[in-house]
């Protein structure tokens, strides 16, 4: 089974860790069976943290992972501290491919996604 | 002339804040004359800052500016600093039309973005 981890930064604001958790159902509910398992996981301050949410994954059945950061940019959690986690997680799931997508600022799509958000309001 | 102004947060990472401009300009190449311009700006730490922005659109011939917030959750920033900012800026500026579009994070189109990302790595 493949799985989706996404990674959030996580914020003192549990509203703002809600809205990862309702992102990753409606992630899963859009996946069409692709993905397996749709799971939410955070960097700092909240849990899931990165190693739960591979455990998670793993607990329910995933033989690869696909992780995709939830940043707009590439600052040190995109290029350093995600890229950390993962080495670790590999090292402890020789059995599981992981592997990390693009962080969703970099997505082709998000010129089409800002002028849609733009549409909406004007 | 309508204009967009993309503001994000701004980062000490010259790289990050080079992005936000790379990514307005595509926005404008991709908004086919529906928006005259698209004017990048930053809450924080980077000019032009949100004032500087909104001047930038004016100069540039605009009579409605259509505000998107790049980020990803509804903090203080979306809810506050943003709203804020832009009432300051509809009182300097009462023959324009400025109006706050949804933040990124909250687009419809985020979860097939995520799952697009998560394709391209798998």
């Amino acid at each position: 089974m493949k799985a989706l981890l996404l990674v959030a930064h996580g914020s003192r604001a549990a509203a703002a860790n809600d809205e990862i958790a309702r992102l990753a159902e409606r992630v899963g509910a859009g996946a069409d069976g692709e993905f397996g398992a749709v799971v939410p996981a955070f960097l700092e301050m909240v849990e899931p943290n990165v190693h739960q949410g591979i455990e998670r994954c793993v607990e329910l059945g995933a033989d690869s992972i696909v992780v995709v950061p939830y940043f707009l940019a590439a600052g040190r959690h995109v290029t350093r501290d995600i890229p950390a986690e993962i080495e670790c997680a590999r090292a402890g799931h020789p059995g599981v491919s992981i592997e990390i997508g693009g962080y969703v600022g970099a997505s082709d799509a998000m010129p089409g996604l800002v002028l849609a958000s733009a549409r909406a309001a004007g």
